[in-house]
């Protein structure tokens, strides 16, 4: 007979894309991980009542709630999870914290630098994360892995981007993401904020930048896209890029990596594979390998289904809160935190001010 | 206020890795697919005792069982499900049958022809269901949408296989999926099923067939390999394959179907794919399309995430029993059912038999 | 000073699409090939007349004829070379190598497999050769070199088509190639020649075979399409398909080979690539890689570019020539000749007859 | 009776691997382009006498000299074609020009600007080709034309990167492109060279631009990667990538546009074929379309082989001096000429001054 498990009321503020997306990885986490919480998804909260109910019924959220200042400071609720437009992520986690709750965020964490570092401090005695969740991708987990051993020997070059289409579209323009007032930043947060935390994750610290920011949409407020040239502290050189005006990208949140040793390449759209190239095989069998990462011997194939049957997007969302899971019960620290996505602000705000500064701005 | 939901208290008989993929469908179908019905997952069954307890617990059945005759008459049971070894599969759906009960199962649904037509006349008069999940990719069913919309013309050619190198590897050789008592076929059940599933799906009956079949290994009594021609009743011409020899091959189920309108082409392990080639663009612009087949406007793009974010495997089984809630409540019938699974062994069994007989076998 | 070259004076019958691609071959193999010889390209002869002179001006022949009995015996000719429709090439071979000649002929050989015994019989004292051009695709004599290093192990699977659109295009329909009084077959000897060669090349004998022939255009009398079913002497299972209604398909020259150690893949259409998935190395490092066929180590590579830059088809014919003259200057036979052919028509042979009888044929 | 040709003497300085591709394109353009002039392999110069006898014989030239100052004002020379180390373009070229011969030069066309604009000027009165042969790929060819036809409507972004290994290879580090004193510079003027002449041929002229240099060889006195942003006149904005530490890459000088219409996409290392995504699509089937651009109704389609056999490097040579020739009997101007290679080295010596200053430089 199994223990019994260790219930974990979630309070989750937010009901748009991102809520459908945590309360699946709520629901499933325990189906392919073994962990010693028991998670209930307890009540969501959000301010379009007539919205809620149906949410919460097709998801299994046993409350509804309009007022999140209640929410957070429920005695029963052990973690309170974020998934609101960018704005009211600072408030509203900097009360859980203060409540002492266990708090998750999404992405950006913040509005600003100095916003995300408020909140850090604020969260300094909870366990915390922050849903970069692109981290587990077992293809992205699998080339860090790749660049532990060793395989790509010394990096030259790391080359990123996040194109979507979305600002092209005409149907998005009224949506919160593209006001600066809800979401602080366009592109810089929604997508460029992925490709720096994936470039921390996979080459460590950037020790400067210099970027360029454009508005296509005449009168909107927050930049379109953004692209960039960094230096790591590693050595190494790169280019980041994040656009929604990448027609005919759909997801394209891609990298590759190339070292002494060989060549990395990773593209979401095909988030089961990983490109690898072997610069250390015989000459005459060099070539770009197309990896299936969903086993075996690879990062969360024990976890989902067998070799050769793909999983999908929500499995980083379920391999995020899995590992979180795991330190959270061994009392390890858990990445990405508050603290990792106060670095990757860093960078944005630097993004921001590089463009109109145009000029280098040192990171050291 | 949502109506209140009818349960249907499930039974599911085995354990194995497709109880895990089956138990996964019951739990997420009510999060994407809007169904009347509220599944409860009340008891599995197994003959592993040791191991049933933490399957239970890990995917929430509420009770296990080690008999399954007493489970598929219990009363409080409305579906059976059936993912035990193929040898089962027939007693089971029988007695559920005979039951009353709602029946679900694993394909292939027997292990012959005359085993699945008694089946089907047991089923006769229940809601039935096979587990040929694959016509519920979504690039599979927007393959089917293209060809019922004509986009490919008179079809000419039409070319499957399924293949992958379990055969090769030494550590499975002892499974039950090798030994004829309890698979009743090798390759032919296991993945040919699939392929003559899908071929009847997307382009009909098949009038005769000419097959080879071949084992690799010493002394295993079943067929690791099978390849055939076929005719089709709509004038073309076909191959289909199966191999567990075919090195290199995760799980390689693929087709291409040429028309004059144009081609057609999928890979299960790039499932969220479909590639096409249109004969009725400008002669310069013609060439193969990478269609990315998770929206927009593709089948169960409402249901799943949101375009670009690919699904997995599991949505296949989540689609198949969607869509079968859908016609239970709206007393359709849905398909694929035993029938289409005994026409399915139709042709198996002509495999088996010209391979042997090394003639064409005819099917009209 | 390099020692004066031996002239080889040429004659070339025939002035088609395939009598460009020779009378590149002549002109350029002296420029990527080390040869003792000076060819020189002495008269092209036609039916044609109007159509020779700007033929010849444009590349380089010497003299026009129109009667190709005159021209195979003149006694400045050491080279007779064959580029008409098929229903010609035995009476010119013969011809020719009664004559004395040195013959090259352009696939298939002949209409039929006792004309291709007639042809190798009579060019039995005479150097030969068959523009089997494809065995010296640089990737594919890559793959024979793989094979023959044994890094597939035991082979299971060998896999070929050869698809083209050609039958479904009505402005080709008159073309000689449609018509069996010219060309003996349709697709059997178009395209499926070149896949059986290959496969002898890179597999071996076929030992039977099992065919299914078919005509998809009304009133044509000869074969759109042959799908076959073939066991290899040693051991392995194949199919061949050749077919002029593969809409989609421009040129695919294509194969697949399993075996223990992994997978060998080929698209001429891409024909600088070759895909090679091994087996033996590490399993969560296994995938298939995309090698590029163009140095360093690789077959060829020497002759043409550098690495990374593409060679095309027309240099499968240099590489054959040149391979020739290396064998005729250092008295070697050379492959593929006369002889190889007959071997080949053997087979072709069978495909018509077990698709008109429906049942295998044995090749033992 | 084709008339008599005009026949242009040739004399080539250089005898390396631009040496072999020249050659061949003098050897070729006759057989593939119908052209009224004859041109004549008339001496062969350089300075290792050893080398220039077999590299004469193999390829033609009918003489062998070793001063170039002699040969450049010979009577009987028409053309004189520089394919020599970077530094000695220069004079060369201003010899030639100025006793009258038609100039062909290598790229990049000088080690600076002010040397560019000063062959440029010397060059005024002779027809003049600097050979930037990327530009008669047909797929960029054809790029350029869907461009034209306005199909990728406003453009927003232009991505671009030409990536070897080379620099990554010890046995090369002592030849002259890595010396300034030879080359002027490392991969900005051998790589990048390329990348901005197609960014002028597809995307129009730059208006400034902000670039980052490295050096990752220790003791090199060139750069060995170059990354840079752009914008352009046309209102978009865009980066290059140059580098000789792209481990992984043979020859990947690729490039990507979107567009409010669609998106295009190119690899020389699988020339034969482009990308193009139209987002003028049906939702549902906008997706990547593979290109094979070898016809039909392609760019130089009618020139080459027939529709899916591939062509080479060799042929963007070919073709550039085919169009050459066409235009120099039309007495049309031909581009890219010196005047637009100044315009590239304006580029190039902005991108050297940018990455020393770390600034924008306009470009206006």
């Amino acid at each position: 007979m199994p223990a019994a498990k260790q219930e974990l009321n979630i309070a989750m503020i937010g009901h748009g894309f991102m809520g459908r997306a945590h309360s699946n990885a709520f629901q499933q986490v325990g189906h392919f991980f073994d962990t010693p919480y028991q998670l209930r998804l307890k009540v969501i909260c959000g301010r379009d009542r007539p919205k809620l109910a149906p949410m919460a019924a097709q998801w299994g959220w046993e409350e509804v709630a309009t007022e999140w200042q209640e929410v957070v400071s429920r005695p029963d609720i052990q973690v309170v999870d974020i998934a609101t437009p960018n704005a009211l992520h600072a408030p509203i986690a900097i009360a859980a914290a203060q409540a002492g709750k266990i708090v998750f965020c999404e992405k950006p964490l913040a509005v600003s630098e100095p916003e995300a570092e408020a909140m850090a401090k604020a969260a300094g005695n909870v366990a915390n994360l922050v849903w970069f969740n692109y981290r587990r991708v077992p293809a992205i987990a699998f080339a860090r892995k790749l660049i532990d051993e060793g395989r790509l020997g010394q990096i030259f070059h790391y080359r990123a981007v996040y194109l979507n289409q979305s600002g092209n579209d005409p149907s998005k323009a009224g949506a919160w993401r593209y006001q600066r007032a809800q979401a602080g930043s366009g592109v810089i947060g929604d997508l460029l904020s992925h490709v720096v935390d994936l470039a921390f994750f996979l080459n460590g610290p950037i020790t400067e930048l210099n970027a360029m920011t454009h508005t296509f949409a005449p009168g909107r407020d927050v930049d379109d896209a953004a692209v960039l040239l960094v230096h790591f502290a590693n050595g190494s050189i790169g280019s980041f890029e994040g656009s929604r005006y990448g027609v005919g990208c759909r997801n394209r949140n891609a990298f590759e990596i190339h070292g002494s040793g060989g060549m990395l390449g990773f593209n979401l759209e095909d988030m089961n594979r990983l490109h690898f190239y072997d610069a250390t095989a015989k000459p005459n069998l060099q070539g770009e390998t197309s990896l299936l990462i969903n086993g075996p011997d690879h990062p969360y194939s024990e976890n989902f289904w067998k070799p050769g049957h793909p999983i999908g997007y929500e499995h980083t969302f379920i391999a995020t809160l899995g590992d979180f899971l795991s330190t959270l019960a061994n009392r390890q620290g858990f990445h990405p935190n508050f603290d990792d996505a106060v670095l990757v602000h860093r960078v944005l705000d630097a993004v921001e001010r590089s463009g109109q500064a145009r000029r280098w701005i040192n990171l050291g």
